[in-house]
């Protein structure tokens, strides 16, 4: 009928009318309405990154492509291709704990923290949701989503087995300046919420989209047209070589 | 000082434990925090769109780059894509208030209305903001944010401006099946709230992203690999030709 | 010195003068100037997926795209985001054979090709480089090029591997309607000119763009706007759900 | 029928045994094989943009998207977004003709020169096609694609057109350091070759893709994780502001 939007058997005149974002895109995502509790943690999510900052790879991107074409929409697409393995990117801590649930076992939380940290740390690769370049200490914004989580009551074992990796993790390396950052504590929520893995990813790309579109604008309003680096410069062999041992024998076909 | 992040003057830390994502997102786009009822019109914005439809270019671009491609980013990022003068584009409509705002002048707003109406019939170009191939007779998304506009006391010159235009064309054309759509609802109510063009489009794209998400999610996880249309058939010439007459030529160099 | 461009040793100026764009393309990209036969393959390579067809999901998102928002540059990297696991990725084949070489040890080829069908069989994996939804006894294009790179004298390892493999797979299956398709040829024979796999993906999007820009360039000529699909049909649950148990919290404002 | 690909009435088969990629990209974009003639300067094109430069918007995007997302595919789609307005552009120059054309009238096209030099000047905007930030005096790229469209016969109305709008800007302004760069001379090149603005811009992307795939390639393999900018800074104000005003109706949960 005219008129009439169904989002998941919700009336959109309905969500439109009453519910919140947060509300909103969970229902969209995620398939159901979150509770008080869970709107709180929801919104907490989406605000997490918010300014993810003009150093991240995404930001830099996106300003980089609106520099030479000055446009929103191919900007912020831009920007969001730069998320992968090295930012923004629960879904590798939520494989760790799929990965960590699938050695625990019968186990205990303890056990499967433990094994994930033996299986990492024994052939020298780097655990995902650990380490940020300027937050060594703490990662302000993990802690504030556990604190959340925990005062209204939705902590879960995802939280715990994560805490627990993190421990195991110390103990085993004595390295106590590599925190659960932000991506690490975004996998555990949203698995606590019952969100997949790209349903988290897809929560952690709404957080991040606010700054870097205020970044893109920025840079069509303000930025010099034609935005490059410096001091950068390519360095290869010198310009010695020349074609003419292959020009005599581009007589392509049937020559 | 290691975690504070100041987010245009805010602690990151108060917004993530005290703001919903409208308010953060107005923060980091338009540079304030929203009053309470500008966060309910913001909130019915950010969830206008939510569900874009499977037949939306924006929906179904997505789809198949994840078709041909299932992950998450690249769809996501491919689907803002199709984002333009033809869909999910209020800057369009944001346009004609500038521009009619130009023609007014020194004149009321029905001046306006009736000069920008002159210029686009007489020129026989589509007026931005009206008409959409399913919603004939009203666009209620478009509705319900004027009324919202209007109860929360927020409803501006703008959307006076728009719906004069409105009132004005169908006067001039006889046209009564062409409502105001949510493109042209989006611009008029961005525009009073202060928006610019390309601020507006940031909030109608972070509306249709959750739908948009989704959908890539649900083709990722349930998608056969590798859509494609079945009916649909590239027709050209026959193939007749042949390079017979370029081949003995094709000596490119020195030859 | 203005007026030179060094691009890897060479002057940009006898580049343009002299090479054709398979020279200038392999040198920027592997980093040396191909022989006269291997420009001659690298020619073939680069026409190999000139007309990858309606089908394809590259060029169907990349249509959708340009429907949407009727530019050129979005359209057609919107196109290229399409290319993954499912379609034009000879990076998974290329990873075939990388694995057969481990497999392999000092065996014979025969030997890798018995044990690398075997790990894929036994764990009911599907074989990349292998099969076509429209090519089924054979893939003329992946069979042109290994004939030339036999007649060009530039056959190698790679792709007697890769034939070995195909023979493992029909002897170990019964299945002779799944030939070695474009994907597995490229990443064969990139292998042997001494490719890495992002080098090798980087020849095969080269081949796809000129068809999938002629398709975006049409669509933006000539196509209607906002193309969407008409028998397709997001199929959910009924719209019977309420907001209402969450409604007396969603109290967001002046509560 | 299985084993035939038609390209524009001509066999896939026979293009991938007897074309270069100059003739099959030229078939599928423009329709027709070239002549050897426009072969030769279409590689020449093809060639002129293979070192876009490390200080290009595009290539720096696409190594920052590679710097957090290090694949092949999003980071060189990333990176053709980049191509708009102030680099990469030659339908802005394209479309300078274009209006030459109108203005000219019945005129010669010295009075398409003075009238569209007339038309810049006097508004104060800056003509597409002309000035670069590191070619001064003259851009060699375009000076050998000019003389080569001339050695090979092939210069026509839009090359002489665009050569006599330099000269009556430099008589206008007394600016000589501004010549007629890539951009300018792709545009008229492809118009004197019967290409048409996007058909043009579609050789310039395939020019710059191998140099700027072979810069992510580059940062893939050797770049460093998570790249950034540490020189820069986002300065705003300082973070003195609290949510306080707003606070008290900020009562998401629980009110």
């Amino acid at each position: 009928m005219e008129g009439e939007v169904n989002l998941r058997g919700y009336s959109l005149k309905e969500i439109m009318r009453e519910a919140t974002y947060a509300d909103g895109a969970f229902l969209a995502i995620a398939g159901r309405v979150p509770t008080p509790e869970e709107r709180r943690l929801i919104d907490a999510i989406l605000n997490s990154l918010l300014d993810h900052g003009y150093v991240a790879s995404t930001i830099t991107a996106a300003r980089y492509i609106a520099s030479g074409n000055p446009q929103f929409i191919p900007a912020v697409a831009g920007g969001i291709l730069a998320a992968g393995s090295n930012t923004l990117s629960p879904e590798h801590s939520y494989g760790l704990l799929e990965r960590t649930r699938e050695l625990r076992g019968d186990g205990t939380l303890e056990d499967g923290a433990e094994r994930i940290v033996e299986e990492y740390v024994s052939t020298k690769r780097r655990l995902p949701g650990f380490g940020h370049p300027t937050h060594k200490t703490s990662d302000f914004r993990a802690d504030i989503l556990f604190d959340l989580a925990d005062e209204l009551g939705l902590a879960g074992e995802s939280i715990t087995q994560f805490q627990l990796i993190h421990k195991a993790f110390v103990r085993r390396t004595g390295k106590s300046n590599i925190p659960i950052n932000i991506d690490g504590a975004l996998a555990a929520i949203g698995r606590d919420l019952g969100l997949s893995a790209n349903q988290t990813v897809a929560f952690a790309v709404l957080s991040v989209l606010p700054g870097l579109m205020a970044h893109v604008i920025e840079e069509i309003e303000t930025g010099r047209p034609l935005r490059y680096i410096q001091d950068g410069e390519y360095v290869g062999m010198p310009m010695t070589k020349h074609l003419a041992t292959s020009k005599s024998t581009t007589t392509l076909i049937g020559a």
